[in-house]
């Protein structure tokens, strides 16, 4: 370490707030590297572009979690341990099947992740051989979660995991009821990889908090999918398409282009939009672009498509925001028949793999993640009892 | 804001990675103040030794959400309030009642506190008219989630919460199932307000940074829960219980001093000990002290007292570091019969109000929580087929 200047804690001087920590480093990572200038992101060494063209989900897993891309027989224990983890104990199912049905789908599924540590063998136990373990359970049964979930709360029978196939392949079986076809499986896949990792993001950053101070995985991907939850962070994508269909309401007076700038007139953040890293167009964005525009095409939902390209172009000429990876996911993940509401806990099927390969990054450097706040309240107060307040 | 260097990321230059955050100044806050040099802490203006002397845990929670005391009618309406929110859903009972009896305390805490959150009318919505109503909700439930499941795990009926009573009364009624004397509840209350805020310590901090999504207040409690279960954090007030435990199994022969020289000599950290922020003897430590002292001479307890103060005096003079706030926190819950494996979870009873506190600050003056890491690891490999790898 060489250069650079560290703004230490002085309650004598007024010490600088650094609002959202902007720009401040708190960790060195070989997980990703974003250059939010050039748009440019790279998982452990690869181009997201390359990842894109020619990787699995499965295989960005092992690359998040070992830093290097597995060969055959490495790909293959893999793929058979995240199979063989997909089911989920009965008690977690039991929840999801008579918990309130109007339950938010990121909150079943914040609570089945937390109750998934009470029946792991090791209890999450904080130990460097058993990491790997830990995060393969979280992993494989977070899209049973969601399916099961999702068919419960609709009166369906809940539909158990295939013990063959893709995460991408099973999830989409398991949601539905059948099979997907070769695209929808793609297009799931290509979704996971693209949402798997992007640096110290909110709830990355919260995940690796929970773990400095030594408390296991299950504790940190909970809080993590906490985070996530957010309209700020992952949230986004579901915000992104409630919009596009409240547009949908009344397609012939619709205009995309007015409601944007009608936002922006009242200070309105437009979901889907902004980012503290990336000032310019983010390179996953532009992938789910292009993967939007042949899906809405090929499914009939062009105007969809249409209104986020007046939003996009609205908001790149009045304010020069470009997008976010959550305004395209959202017009795909519609396009392949997945309900909004669903779609931040896709996010979370994806993210999860960054989130623990971070994980084994902090607990192999640690130290507590303890900031400061400048107190602003008042000091030397006298006691008053109670009658006299 | 006046003076103050901030430390912007610069990818060309190798930036300095404030490892744990330490010194970085996050918030502003009026939560509370800690002066780690003279050891002195102060909640909303008051000292902690006058809230020690003075106030209830129920006027301590108003405290932390109003930035000032109550008076007669407020304090009696909240009471009113915790009380009536003591109850749980049926399906959060169901939960810990069959989930797995060897299941650690925390982890349940966690994932009950999480399924509130589908009970709750407002699903906990983003909204400050709502934020002390969700608060008040979780505050009064989380006592009755950790009596319930202590007695579920110990085949004993669960204990329905009284519509009476402090916090204090009704939680140790709930766990023992027979109202406690008025020793035993003084000391619990005086626990719960030793343990209620201190500034941006692990948990609270991944409060703020949850909230800072806009994510609800039970993500951002449920992900507390998880920060605080870790030794390093919360969790050292079982491993301080648990290490006392160990030396008690021989106790002809145990030797606190030879166990502490000999696990600084492996370099291992002792719980209990030390601190990011108090650089001499915490205040809240200093009360707790007379108190571990007093109460286990009345309960016979002595000889766990004097291996403390072996450990302490041992501590000072090899590595002068003092105690935290968990070291002597542990035998004063052992006095009053609580069980080892439980005193993280009461630590969470009372934290609670300063991380719903911290929450409703940080709604009203929010941005994103999104800090950097500086990437250490490979760029642009090439793409490698999986059968050449
Ligand atoms: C992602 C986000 C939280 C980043 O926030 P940030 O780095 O703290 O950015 P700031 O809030 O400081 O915004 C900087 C400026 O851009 C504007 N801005 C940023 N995102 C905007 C959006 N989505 N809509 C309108 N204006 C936006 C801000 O209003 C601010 O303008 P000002 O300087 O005129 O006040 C923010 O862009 C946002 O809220 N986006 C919408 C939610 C979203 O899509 N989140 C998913 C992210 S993957
Ligand atoms: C609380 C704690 C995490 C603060 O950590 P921190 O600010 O990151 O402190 P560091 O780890 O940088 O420690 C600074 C020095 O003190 C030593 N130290 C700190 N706490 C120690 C402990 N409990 N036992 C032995 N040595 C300790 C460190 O080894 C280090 O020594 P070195 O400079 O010779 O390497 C740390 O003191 C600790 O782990 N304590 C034990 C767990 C505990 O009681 N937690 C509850 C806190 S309320």
């Amino acid at each position: 370490m060489s250069e650079g200047i560290h703004t230490g804690f002085d309650e004598q001087q007024y010490p600088y707030i650094n609002k959202g920590l902007e720009g401040i480093v708190a960790f060195s990572t070989s997980k990703s590297f974003i250059d939010g200038q050039k748009g440019e992101l790279i998982y452990s060494g690869y181009l997201i572009d390359t990842l894109a063209e020619n990787a699995t989900f499965e295989e960005v897993c092992f690359l998040l979690w070992n830093d290097r891309l597995p060969n055959a027989e490495e790909l293959e224990s893999l793929k058979k341990l995240l199979i063989e983890h997909r089911s989920l104990p009965q008690p977690v199912l039991d929840y999801i099947k008579t918990t309130d049905k109007s339950a938010e789908p990121m909150a079943v599924l914040r609570t089945a992740v937390s109750m998934l540590a009470d029946f792991d063998d090791t209890h999450g136990k904080f130990d460097d051989t058993l990491f790997e373990g830990q995060a393969i359970d979280i992993t494989a049964k977070i899209p049973t979660i969601i399916a099961a979930f999702d068919r419960a709360r609709k009166d369906k029978d809940i539909v158990a995991p295939l013990d063959e196939g893709s995460t991408a392949f099973n999830f989409l079986y398991m949601l539905n009821g059948e099979k997907p076809g070769e695209q929808a499986e793609k297009t799931m896949d290509l979704c996971l990889i693209l949402h798997a990792e992007h640096g110290m993001n909110a709830s990355t950053f919260t995940c690796r908090t929970i773990c400095a101070t030594q408390a296991d995985m299950y504790s940190a991907v909970t809080g993590a999918i906490g985070a996530l939850k957010g309209p700020l962070h992952g949230g986004a994508n579901t915000a992104v398409m409630n919009t596009l269909l409240e547009l949908d309401k009344d397609p012939d007076t619709a205009d995309a282009v007015e409601f944007t700038k009608k936002k922006l007139a009242n200070k309105e953040k437009i979901s889907g939009f902004g980012h503290r890293v990336y000032k310019t167009f983010d390179p996953r964005a532009r992938l789910l672009q292009t993967m939007s525009k042949d899906l809405s095409e090929e499914t009939g939902h062009q105007q969809l498509y249409e209104w986020s390209m007046d939003m996009l172009n609205t908001m790149k000429s009045e304010k020069d925001i470009d997008p976010n990876v959550d305004f395209f996911s959202a017009t795909v993940y519609y396009s392949i028949g997945i309900e909004p509401d669903l779609y931040t806990c896709i996010f979370t099927m994806s993210r999860v793999s960054g989130w623990t390969g971070h994980f084994m990054e902090q607990a192999a450097n640690n130290r507590l993640i303890r900031p400061r706040a400048l107190y602003v309240g008042e000091k030397g107060l006298e006691w008053t009892p109670v009658e006299e307040r």
